[in-house]
């Protein structure tokens, strides 16, 4: 549900001196379609240049907001995904996959104004199809089409959203989301707290910094509008205004109801005394007292629970972190009770552009109306869930290891099997396979006779520890020089032992 | 590179009673663009239905060709990616990722006949987009826009291909590639090599019952072609005739050669002759003694190739799984040089519905031109990978533990935190909290007062081992009940010993 990721596409767009004649003759046809004219568009796009040739010739690129991981990056996307899905395993959840594609009609009225920003497959015959935007919506068309009632599961997975870069600061048009989600009839708020408990959980086992966990609901924010005087219609028009509060000040927020909403001067200055409040049991007590508020059914209700809320995450010992926000509001249409986000309170690099407080790393909420609209029955299937911001948590934790100046290794190599001399790559390859089969990881170099001096470089360069060494004097003598790279000590071991010895050196 | 798998997707058509009004009135406009019109593209499809009152109503469904992954073939996919990608890092692979979506023009004369399956995405403004076909061209791609000449790197990702499921019996147009790639200069034959090593290693870690690995050269069907009299402009067609001999008789591919092709009836009967032989390192030796192959510069090479390779086999010891056929082809344009194929032998289960030996389940080949074709100089990297068929080997399994009986856990919770009386709720939230904080897996029932025997029947049926009870007693004892759920035996641990005592429990 998250969208975040400052993490720049731009450092993988290609020299200048990479441009040239990328694609053969025959599809000039495809070519010549493939370059929007300038126009309500916006300027030609940056790939398309005029070659001296007078040819338009494409650069090597991803498309825009998406980019490549380089080894580097998927190995600590892994390690990041690993810590996530070890959480959501702790908590017993299973693991599910749906298809990247959907059926079109499988997204429409979901998304509230997100909707235009669903990217669209070309009508190539058959369905229409669209490429996922989130992964809860997918979640309750697999329940629904699966008449499920009940089930905790995860979803780790990329999504795809057509944002505007030049709008949104440096979004990803492909990213992961990371989705634990609770679907079923159960008693109130204990599912609720579970998802809360989980942010905390991963929030604080990354060490990202403090952080806070902004706690809504839906049914206050309605009780909140409702009594000052916003019609039906409007409540999610005014969430949507609501939910910037985070980003600018109340007055800009408060001219937008005014201006954009068509909400009275009076109205908007109602809800600006509400949506201004955060605090905790006792704001809860506070509220519950309200005299307009507690006579609005939906807001007692939100209320209510708000308090069990509260209760549960003391049991769990978490409320330190919590703060209950009436100005958080959240953009999706589907919401109809708790809703939350997790911010981090402290940026953990100064080189970060975006501003203090703007460090959204996890949301999530109740839905409980998306899987009846599904269901040929409208039959609901209370859900709540919580998407992790693993984007923005990638890329502090990636300009965290650019800092440190700490190297991560790429591969898990643990032998190199190296010859000293000439003529030795039979050696190399009988001793390199026996590795392989007894599961040990194992590489040597693709040269029929390299140079020693090379191959212990390629280990101390990729972070192999041992280097097992067959020359002519130990085929003779049968045995194997193992020798450790860090400490350069060399043992000489007999050829029966040598996987044993290798075991042995690498226990943890 | 492979494309294969019978699972079939009907199974998660839903039943007529699903079939309902799902989007909202406001999406009409949208729904009514939904529903392609009968024609020259075939019948309506099947989700289109009239529904009682005269409107077409969608039908809950994955997009053609794509399927869900419920918890347990989630599990069961898990443990097979997982025993693939050890075996890459076995080898020394680090891992790379590239966006599912590529700018249209790099798939452009990539792939042959297979261009046509590709997936575009509307134009919605900006650049012409598609799917990726495969993992290989974008890792040519990558390769290319970093100007990287060396690399080791394994992928597994989706792939998307719009493929005809009339007529290519059950492929999906949404599946998993895992690739293993080596990219660089080496000494002939040695990166080959390892590849076909890891096909061995994997299939055999599989047991997936006998396998063969086919093993042919581009050069080697480039020179029989030269050979026989086939225009050079006709060896990929040419290539492509003789890909299908796995499947239909030589006849049958004789005709398509005379008849679509256009070779003459002498050149089909010279090619018939060399591409129904296959054999080992004698079969090497004879056409390097063939009075007209041996005149051809290529086949030469190609044949001198296939002879180090074989020596190279047998010091990885698996030359007793390969077999050097000549009528392997293999359809994509990109091969330059060895290619191969790995076929099961033996179907696993009778209920496959497809003839023995039509069972390919890995492949791959050299091809030292592609990433030269993203490059504006056309600098080359030679490039050799694998690609392991993971949706056919899944399938497999998948039939193998439906037949067994054997119920694969979809979670891996350790300990069910229960209570035996009522009003014991926040006893439950305050031990559970304790043991997510230990790091230790663990569940409870979302209800306040559930009955023990419901908590215990959970246990049961999901396969969790332990429970943790706390009653009235307990709380008062300062003890937790150690319930061990096969033998349900039950011991009072003190509170204080209880992570340690769960943690010994489980230790493998």
């Amino acid at each position: 549900m998250l969208h975040l990721g400052p993490f720049a596409a731009a450092r993988y767009l290609p020299a200048g001196s990479r441009l040239g004649p990328l694609c053969l003759a025959g599809n000039r046809g495809s070519f010549a379609r493939s370059w929007p004219l300038a126009g309500d568009r916006g300027p030609l796009p940056r790939q398309v240049r005029a070659a001296a040739d007078g040819e338009r010739l494409p650069v090597l690129k991803t498309p825009k907001g998406t980019r490549d991981h380089a080894p580097a990056q998927a190995a600590l996307r892994e390690r990041l995904l690993s810590a996530v899905v070890s959480c959501f395993k702790r908590h017993g959840a299973a693991a599910i996959d749906t298809p990247v594609l959907e059926l079109r009609e499988m997204l429409v009225g979901k998304y509230g104004e997100g909707a235009k920003l669903i990217y669209e497959l070309q009508d190539q015959g058959g369905e229409l199809l669209a490429l996922r935007y989130d992964l809860t919506v997918p979640f309750a068309r697999y329940l629904a089409m699966n008449k499920i009632t009940k089930m905790k599961r995860y979803h780790v997975a990329k999504v795809y959203r057509r944002d505007n870069p030049a709008t949104t600061r440096g979004r990803y048009r492909e990213f992961y989301q990371c989705d634990f989600d609770i679907a079923g009839q159960f008693d109130p708020m204990i599912p609720d707290a579970e998802c809360l408990k989980i942010v905390h959980e991963i929030l604080s086992d990354l060490q990202l910094g403090d952080f806070v966990i902004k706690v809504n609901d839906r049914r206050i924010l309605n009780g909140v509008f409702a009594v000052c005087g916003v019609p039906d219609s409007q409540f999610i028009p005014a969430c949507c205004t609501v939910d910037k509060l985070d980003k600018v000040p109340w007055e800009e927020v408060r001219s937008e109801m005014v201006g954009e909403k068509g909400l009275s001067p009076e109205a908007a200055d109602r809800i600006g005394e509400y949506v201004q409040l955060h605090g905790g049991l006792d704001l809860i007590e506070q509220l519950l007292q309200d005299p307009k508020l507690s006579q609005n059914k939906e807001a007692k209700e939100g209320l209510g629970d708000m308090k069990l809320l509260f209760e549960y995450l003391t049991l769990f010992g978490i409320t330190g972190k919590i703060s209950f926000d009436l100005s958080l509001a959240r953009g999706l249409d589907y919401y109809t009770g708790v809703i939350f986000e997790a911010v981090l309170l402290q940026q953990e690099n100064e080189h970060v552009e975006e501003p203090l407080g703007v460090g959204s790393v996890a949301g999530g909420g109740r839905y409980d109306g998306l899987v009846g609209m599904f269901d040929a029955k409208g039959r609901k299937v209370p859900c709540v869930g919580v998407s992790i911001g693993i984007e923005r948590i990638f890329s502090i934790l990636e300009q965290r290891l650019e800092a440190s100046g700490e190297k991560l290794r790429t591969t898990e190599t643990q032998v190199l099997v190296a010859t000293p001399q000439k003529n030795l790559l039979a050696a190399r390859m009988k001793l390199i396979s026996e590795l392989w089969d007894a599961g040990i990881k194992a590489e040597m170099l693709y040269k029929k006779d390299p140079k020693l001096l090379k191959q212990l470089q390629y280990c101390e360069d990729t972070g192999i520890p041992l280097a097992a060494i067959v020359g002519e004097q130990e085929l003779a003598d049968g045995v194997v020089k193992l020798r450790d790279v860090a400490t350069r000590k060399e043992v000489d071991i007999p050829r029966e032992k040598l996987i044993d010895e290798i075991r042995r050196r690498l226990e943890p």
